[in-house]
């Protein structure tokens, strides 16, 4: 054991490792970057040819992730491939993959079995493997532990296993892959070791944890946090508007309170591939444990219901200028699930634009950052990004602001919209075109 | 209306206005401190003859607010008394009088009414009426102002009205009254002005607000968000507890992530004379307008049920011993509702020590703030501080951490109690006497 430990920490620190990283979206992406940035030989495998074709012609997809920094790698260091075989040449296996949500709100870890299972012929001992995917408590050690010993290798001994989740936050400015601490936990020991030895050499802090199901807790915690404090300013903002009172200057006013206090802003629901998903996974599992995580409950009822209290402030403004929502012409602005960024996934924007078309509106959309409605699972929209001019804007009988981008002409926006329903708190309310919803 | 405006405006600022405080506890207390170091002249008002006694003698109640610091005022620039016609004497009256919550849970304004209708006699025109008393959104223009109309004061002419919420933090050493923005917001515009100039003189920085009702939300809002941020993690700790995991390291974990989110601790419960009580103000009020505050009652729930949870641990652990909590022997380690104060309304240590008292346990407590078990409404106890020694800890059968201030010897305590019952997470859980709850 010693010496595959020694030899793999050895190797891991004078970076001669193989990284292997699966799935090359948000969080495996930058990643394999900041392995490539400091030296490693990388294999990013992901099942989508498209994805691999891109990258191996020194092309990106995400639009904070420019190809100028990628290319210098690509097929130099850094290897595109969907062939799982190749995990037979690297020495530490990184898992990026979705943990999404089945249709009934549970957990869904196909994509994780599912590529365990895919790998396991390649796996070998004297390699590290790590979860980085959100996922519930006992994941890594009631679900990838057992499998990876059925096949002959001793976890701790063998083969190194840990929970390291991923924390990326697309379109932030201050913080990247390298500056966000690292939480990694280790299903043994040396596990743990080896996870530190391997995180530390791209991140700037790892913060090591007691196991592997107090790292799946940390970072569900970490999301359960933003949905229960969104959750709660999304109430507040029904009960401030029934009070007349606008919350958004409440939370303004209550952010300057230096302790204490931390403002959330509340908007049109939650989007994205973590808040409105991840703190089910905990729910799910505490069922089993016989206990009810009662506040995650609330938040997602309430959170989820707020394009429909959006919907409500859409009728009633268009209903006091003697109009319908069936026939009038609306533009959505910002189709993204939070401002800067060009991820729609789960995005609300795109439920209020369903719920609109479906009760008779012309439903139109301008996004700076998502030119063409994009490719989903459940939505479907044959619609280009509008170009907001004076003529355009004066066209709608409604604009929808559900997503704040910087780079919307807001002063034009004001200008020229005949009614603006807005979702975050933009406009002042003095104008007469303006209603906050 | 100008020159009433004027004249006033100008003695704030000059310093030569005579300030009243209503109430002098630990809100007005350093408030009026505050007045008398920049030079005002003050009354402070109080129905505790007591307590203007104490101060008239050169004596703080307050432990934080040391006798030294008022002494130098007393008689000479700041006057006690309990005779409230002398508010015929102020320009600016400030009232700083407890806002509680009746059995039913709600709001019960009798201190504020009750004070407002016994100096209406003495209001006269020219002055500032400010309340800082946490309220519902409202009770400033629907209770204050039409009491003082009655009157024949014109609010916003004749005489002032403002709502300036109170943001005292006992025992936080780094931001006192001046230190800590304050949010004002004013019946009128003029009011607002008048209530700027009001404070701007003793804090370094004051927060307009456009209403009365911005500001009492305002206030509501800092303790609605920390009430269900308790609770959310106390919920936590019972899931977290249940799946074996140690939530205070997953908390210390997610609290390095430097974005998104800010870090609570689980306890037995919540006290003080803000959280437990403020919430419930804006559910009431919410009534009126048809709306529910689901996460308020959510929060006040598991909250409140924090000390059964600590009972049922309690319980458990002396079990685990072959004991019965009736005839144990049990020390409570912190009477106070939160650390390094010596305020125990509301606390949940009270709670806990009664319920125990109820099974049948002979209980003491220990705590360096609080000498003497203090009279209080609803609870009684014949006690006095247990001083902590290697002998009186060894002599109980079980220790109860319900507030961990930085005064216990927490090595001589691990060192010599058979089992302690750790609700603040004080302790690491390896050594065999330690319990978490």
């Amino acid at each position: 054991m010693t010496d595959r430990y020694s030899r793999l920490v050895t190797k891991l620190k004078d970076r001669t490792a193989t990284v292997g990283i699966i799935g090359l979206g948000y969080v495996g992406l930058p990643l394999l970057l900041r392995y490539c940035e400091v030296g490693y030989r990388v294999i990013g495998f992901d099942v989508d040819q498209s994805k691999v074709d891109a990258l191996r012609s020194g092309k990106s997809y995400i639009e904070h992730i420019p190809a100028e920094k990628l290319a210098p790698f690509v097929m130099n260091q850094f290897e595109p491939t969907t062939d799982l075989s190749r995990v037979a040449e690297v020495d530490a296996l990184i898992l990026c993959v979705p943990t999404p949500l089945s249709k009934h709100r549970e957990p869904d870890l196909s994509f994780v079995i599912g590529t365990i299972d895919s790998v396991l012929p390649y796996l070998h001992d004297g390699m590290v493997l790590s979860l980085e995917s959100t996922t519930y408590p006992g994941t890594t050690d009631e679900e990838l532990k057992p499998r990876i010993e059925a096949r002959g290798l001793k976890v701790g001994t063998d083969i190194f296993l840990i929970f390291s989740p991923e924390r990326e936050d697309p379109g932030n400015p201050n913080f990247s892959t390298r500056t966000i601490p690292k939480v990694c936990g280790g299903c043994t020991p040396q596990c743990l070791k080896v996870g530190i030895a391997l995180y530390e050499q791209v991140v700037d802090k790892v913060v090591p944890v007691s196991s592997a199901r107090a790292a799946e807790l940390t970072k569900l915690l970490e999301n359960i946090h933003r949905s229960v404090n969104i959750g709660l300013v999304n109430e507040m903002k029904i009960v401030a508007d029934r009070m007349g009172i606008d919350l958004h200057e409440v939370i303004r006013a209550a952010a300057t309170k230096p302790f204490g206090f931390v403002p959330y802003y509340p908007g049109p629901g939650i989007g994205g591939h973590c808040i409105p998903i991840d703190p089910f996974y905990l729910t799910w599992k505490a069922r089993e444990y016989g206990v009810h995580t009662r506040f995650i409950e609330l938040a997602g009822e309430i959170n989820s219901s707020m394009p429909e209290y959006v919907i409500s402030k859409i009728a009633e403004s268009l209903n006091a200028r003697k109009k319908s929502v069936n026939g009038s012409r609306i533009l959505v602005l910002g189709l993204a699930y939070k401002k800067n960024v060009d991820d729609s996934r789960e995005s609300p924007a795109v439920v209020i634009m369903e719920r609109l078309r479906d009760l008779g509106a012309s439903i139109s959309y301008t996004d700076p950052h998502i030119p063409v409605f994009p490719v989903m699972r459940a939505h479907s929209f044959s619609l280009s990004s509008v170009t907001l001019t004076k003529q355009s804007i004066a066209e709608f009988d409604c604009l929808v602001l559900a997503t704040d981008h910087d780079k919307f002409d807001y002063e034009l926006i004001k200008a020229h919209a005949e009614l603006i329903v807005d979702c975050r708190g933009r406009f002042a309310e003095s104008a007469s075109n303006i209603v906050k919803a």
